[in-house]
Parts: C-alpha cells; sequence; structure tokens
C-alpha cells in the first residue's frame, strides 16, 4: 500500500489570506505559489537553471502534451517526469481535460470520458478518469488533476448543472482508479513517484448553488487537496472574485487550495484575500512572448515604437536579469527582428515578476500587512494606464 | 587624433601555431579565440550571461544587419553597440559585405562600392568602403572590418583576379577614411569607441599567386591586423588549409590572424597549426538550432529516432549544462516538440564544444603539447563515423 508524501500546514493566516508550506514527495512548495506553465516538460524559453534562479519551486506540466509526445509509457521508462526533464523540484500535472476540452470540433464527450482526436496526427484517443489518473501516475508528477468538464463561459444553467454532476462522478472514479493504484500493482501502470498526491477540482461555472453542490461533493469523496476550475475562462473578474469567496470556505482549512489557469497579478493578489494557495497560468509566459511585459506600474508592449530609443529597464523597480542588463530599446530590437532571445529575456522579467509578486504575498502576511500590501498594490498599478 | 587600443602579443609558439593575447578597448582575448556569432546583437537562443558563463571573450556582429535595424545611428545615440546590447567584453563588426553579396540578384557591384536592396524592405542601399568603415564607427565595436568582395566558389581565375584587385583598392579608401575619423571630426559619423581598431582582408580565391600579391598589397596599406577572407566558401578542406598555410607567412609575426567564416573543429585545430589566430563560424549556433550537436567522438543528429530513449548526455565526455543535466531522450523530446529550449541547450552545448576545444589548444601550445594534442583530436573524432 503506497502513501502519498503530499502534506500541508498554514503557517500564517490575516483574515482569509493563508501562507503555509505544501509538502510533496520532491520537496517543500511555500505557499501561496504561482507554478509557471512548462507546457511539454519545459518552460518555453527559459532553462530549468533560470527558474530556479528566479525562486520557482513547482512547475504545471501538461498530460495532454505529453501523453502524445513523447508518451506517458516512454515517459515512465526514463524514470518519470523529473528524471526525464531533468527538473527535482515538485511537479503538478493537469489532468488532460482542459486541452482535450479546447479541441471542441475534435471532440464527444460520454458518460465514460472523453473522445478526442490528436490535433498532431488526427488519431483517436479516449481519455476517462481512469485513464487520465493512469497516465499521470506513469508521469509521476507529484500532483495528479482529476478529469473534469471544463465549460466555455457563459455556460447555461441546465448545461452547468449536468455538467457539474457528471465532474462529481469522475471524480469519484478517478479517486477511485488512484486508491487502487496505490492498493495493488494494476497491469499497464508503472506508478512513477509513489508519493503522487491527487487534487479533486470544484466546478459549477458561475452558479453558486451548483459551486456549492461541487465543494461539498467533491470534499466528500476525499483528495489530498482541492481545486476551483472552470474560472479564468472569459467571466468578469468580479464575477471570478464572487465564486472564490464563496468556495473557500467550503474547502477543508487544512488543504491547499488551488486556483486553476488564473490569471492577471491583480487576480492573485485578490484570489489569495480570498483563501487560494496555488496557482497557474501561461499569461506571464505567452505574454511575454508576443512582447507584453508586466511591470509594477501596469503592462507594456515592447513592440511599441515609443520604446525604440528608451535606455530605461523594462521595469525600472526590478532586480531581474533581463532589468539589471537591458535597456527597453534592445529588448525592442531582440523582438522586433524576431531574436529568440526576445522570447528569453521577456518570459524571464514576466516570470520574475510573478513570482516576486507571490514572495511580496507571502512575506506580507507573515507580517501581518497583507491588507496594505493588497492595497498599494492596486494603487501603484492603477496609477498609471496601461499602454498595450 | 584618436589611437587604437588595440594590440597584440604572442606568448608561446609551437611550430606555427601560437598562443597570445589580444588587447582591445573593451579588454582582452586570449587566443587563439572562437568568436561566437551574434548577428544582431544577441547569440540565437543565448542570454550574455550564458556566453560569458561558457567563456566566450569575444563576440561577432553584423552591420549588414545592425545598419538596417535598428541603424547605426540609433546605436551611436544609444552610446554604441556594446552599451546597446548590454556586453561589455569585446566586440568584432563584419564590414557587412559578406551578406550583401550574399544576395545575389539584389546588388550590383562598381568601383565605387555595392549597391544593394533590403532583404526586409526592398530599400535600395549604396555599400562603400567608406560607409562601412563610417557604420562601424558609429557601431563602435573594438574590431571594424574592412568592406571586400567576397566571390562565390568557384570562380575563374581572372574574375578572381579582378575581384582581388579591387579588394585591395577598396582597402586603401577604408583606411583612408579610418585615418580621416581618427585624425579629426567628421560630419554625421559619431565615433562611439575611441580605440576603435580595423583589419585588413586578404582574398585571391584558391589561387596561390593572387592570394600572395593580395597579402603583400593589404599588408602595404597597414591595418592594426590581418584578415583571411573568401575561404570556406564550398572549396574542399585541403584546399583551404592550402591557402591557408601559405597565406600566414605573408602576414606579419607580431599581428592576429584572422580565419573568416572557419570553420568545422577540425578547421579550427588545422588553421591553429598553421598559424591563425582568430575565428567565426555561424557552424555551432545554425546547426545547434537545426539538432546538430557536435560532440568529442563526431556529431549528432538529436532528432534522430535512436535517441528517443537515450538516457545518455549528448557527449558523454562534456561538463556543460546541457550535458550535466539533460538526457539525449529529453534533447530530443524538446527538438521534436518544437520547444525554444531545444535551441537553447543546443546552442549551449556546440558552443561550449568550441570554446572548450580553443581552451584545449591554447593550453597545449602553452606546454609545447599542440601537436598531440591535434593527433588526439583527429584520432578522436575518427573513431566514429558521423550518424548525420
Amino acid at each position: 500500500m503506497l502513501q502519498t508524501a503530499f502534506d500541508f500546514c498554514v503557517t500564517h493566516t490575516e483574515g482569509r489570506a493563508r501562507r503555509g508550506v505544501m509538502k510533496t514527495a520532491h520537496g517543500e512548495v511555500e505557499t501561496p505559489a504561482f507554478m509557471p506553465v512548462g507546457t511539454q516538460g519545459a518552460v518555453k524559453g527559459l532553462t530549468h537553471r533560470d527558474l530556479e534562479a528566479l525562486g520557482a519551486q513547482i512547475l504545471l506540466s501538461n498530460t495532454y502534451h505529453l501523453y502524445l509526445r513523447p508518451g506517458d509509457d516512454l515517459v515512465a521508462r526514463r524514470g518519470g517526469l523529473h528524471r526525464f526533464i531533468g527538473w527535482p523540484k515538485p511537479i503538478l500535472t493537469d489532468s488532460g481535460g482542459y486541452q482535450v476540452f479546447s479541441l471542441a470540433a475534435r471532440r464527444t464527450i460520454t458518460e465514460e470520458g472523453v473522445r478526442f482526436r490528436s490535433h498532431l496526427d488526427g488519431s483517436s484517443h479516449l481519455l476517462t478518469p481512469e485513464k487520465a489518473t493512469d497516465i499521470q501516475a506513469q508521469l509521476g508528477s507529484d500532483i495528479a488533476m482529476v478529469l473534469d468538464e471544463c465549460l466555455a463561459h457563459p455556460a447555461a444553467a441546465d448545461v452547468a448543472r449536468q455538467s457539474m454532476a457528471r465532474t462529481l462522478r469522475w471524480a469519484e472514479r478517478a479517486r477511485a482508479r488512484m486508491l487502487a493504484l496505490r492498493e495493488a500493482p494494476v497491469a499497464g501502470v508503472t506508478i512513477a513517484n509513489p508519493g503522487q498526491a491527487q487534487f479533486g477540482i470544484v466546478q459549477g461555472s458561475v452558479f453558486p448553488d451548483l459551486r456549492e453542490e461541487s465543494a461539498g461533493g467533491t470534499v466528500a469523496v476525499g483528495f489530498e487537496a482541492y481545486a476551483i476550475g472552470g474560472l479564468s475562462v472569459g467571466e468578469p473578474p468580479d464575477v471570478m472574485y464572487d465564486i472564490v469567496g464563496a468556495t473557500t470556505p467550503r474547502l477543508p482549512q487544512g488543504r491547499p487550495r488551488y486556483l486553476m489557469g488564473a490569471g492577471t497579478p491583480e487576480d492573485l493578489v485578490e484570489a489569495v484575500a480570498r483563501g487560494v494557495d496555488l496557482f497557474d497560468c501561461v499569461l506571464p509566459t505567452r505574454n511575454a512572448r508576443n512582447g507584453q511585459l508586466f511591470t509594477s506600474e501596469g503592462r507594456i508592449n515592447i513592440k511599441n515604437a515609443r520604446y525604440a530609443e528608451d535606455d530605461r529597464p523594462a521595469d525600472p523597480g526590478c532586480g531581474c536579469y533581463t532589468c539589471r542588463t537591458f535597456s527597453r530599446a534592445y529588448l525592442r530590437h531582440l523582438f522586433v527582428t524576431g531574436e529568440l532571445n526576445a522570447a528569453t529575456l521577456n518570459t524571464l522579467h514576466n516570470l520574475n515578476f510573478y513570482l516576486d509578486t507571490l514572495r511580496g504575498i507571502r512575506e506580507a502576511i507573515a507580517f501581518g500587512r497583507f491588507e496594505s500590501f493588497r492595497l498599494a498594490f492596486h494603487q501603484r498599478l492603477s496609477r498609471r494606464s496601461h499602454d498595450s
């Protein structure tokens, strides 16, 4: 019988905001934490040592992509994802559901699971709650997510109810499979990480009653921790904040809460204020590759002609390698000429901004001044209108 | 009257191979040296700090590209190339001639210079020996190259003679312009680096008599140092080695010799054996982006299916970050999935291989064992046939 290495401890609170330590099979993560997205086992444009130097403590990787290439069997034969990608710290994998549901015309949902066609070669695959659990067991991430149905926004109430109910039934199946894998060897599934944890996911779109039912049902199934899914999909920020604020009290105090796919720096601060501990988002990395930089005074688009002769760093208040070394004029030149380094230097800055924001949040909570941090954070951002 | 900061001192010799120190306005370079190519002011896929960590002491940057984008005027207003790109160490710029001559249908050569159309917007430009000198003065590189005519291989003897003679006349004009710029301010030209040196270029295709005449004429003009151009353009390696071996004795002992655009690791060792001190080549960086890795036992193509489950480092004998951290299986995965990190990690390895080779050469010359280094180097490479 395998036992999860997972544990969580809240060390400080201020209002509903919490600071804590999450323990995984590959080390500890200070929370609230932001997880950079390494879709295919790498954060686009950054080496692992750059990530470590930025203070990243945990990576997110995508089951859908790794399942298709290089395949979870191959990763398992390599000793699991940590060994395969050379990242010894914690890794969380999603279930693959989000990508599969994004395929739209290429997938059909049944009670059994989701049948989809690969975006690479059109081959047909069936992703079930059990299969998503097996794939992640073979990848050997420290935290596996259950397969959930990700609804687009907006969704009608009856559609959202049916979807939420199915996600709950899938959660039960995923958990049963996880417990079976822990109980005894299963043919065809290599357990790459015996200490893997599994998180359940609360759904229910923007409907408070559905969220309440989903939270209750998911907690009743019993996971190592819980995520809030189906937000940051196009609804107004205030709606997201309200749903988050209404959901966290229905999740166990002693377990981390993970707001999936969020968000802007402002979203992170507001979600922490409502009791969230974990985040992932492609914004800092994807926007970096599109030339958008997050700064302490708002976002700037480095391709803008106004920066052609601007000798200041991207963010004068930032201490990252990019800002210590390079001017906006040079960053613009790299972007305009299509140099690979544009992606690297912009990504490095944006991730530093996110990780620094989380460091600031953790420090503030520890010293009981999170509310003043939150106020100053929003004031500073609003002082200058975005140029994007 | 400006004075060049340039100096060169041979510290060790073994046969015709030399070890030395080249002094520039932005610091010293140990020779023989390899200059990574940073076409547009950045080595594709590597940050400057990665380059410094690899031990790169000097960068090459391309005048043609920087002239078109962001423009030498803009670079001069930023304080020169070093400040603009944030690289405080030595920089050599080419004259722009090689790129312009590569434009083929888009350029016409006259005695005055080369008229060409930009590959970016089709705009018409005239590059003369004087203009190439002015642009590089505004870029402020530590070493500027004269504008020469780069012939394709093979070239007929009469064509090569005319071209060599014109290159010689252009060399006189370029030097006269350089001395004028040093003598007194010239309207419209900002001297971004008062200590800039200027190198002449020996041409003459594969014809020993033309090479001899070109060397004599170029040395008679009088530059801080001399390059051998027009090789590594498709001629057999033995022909290149013969031309190099016949040319270096005609260049001053006390000045560095730069073999432009060469070459394979084997080429570098053979050219050093014939008295060459400086190299630049896109092979390690360009091939890295195409998945070809240089190793101590030959080249490997990382995209090859045979590496899909190969847990060994790219080069088991290599101590670079890529080889210390990642398997061939992971490098192949990154390449196959088109991850940006494939370029970064492959480039890092290949440049380390080149810079390590030069480090080995310098050490060997200092200890009087370059000939045994050379023998062992070739034996090791020939032990294993390339898989590419």
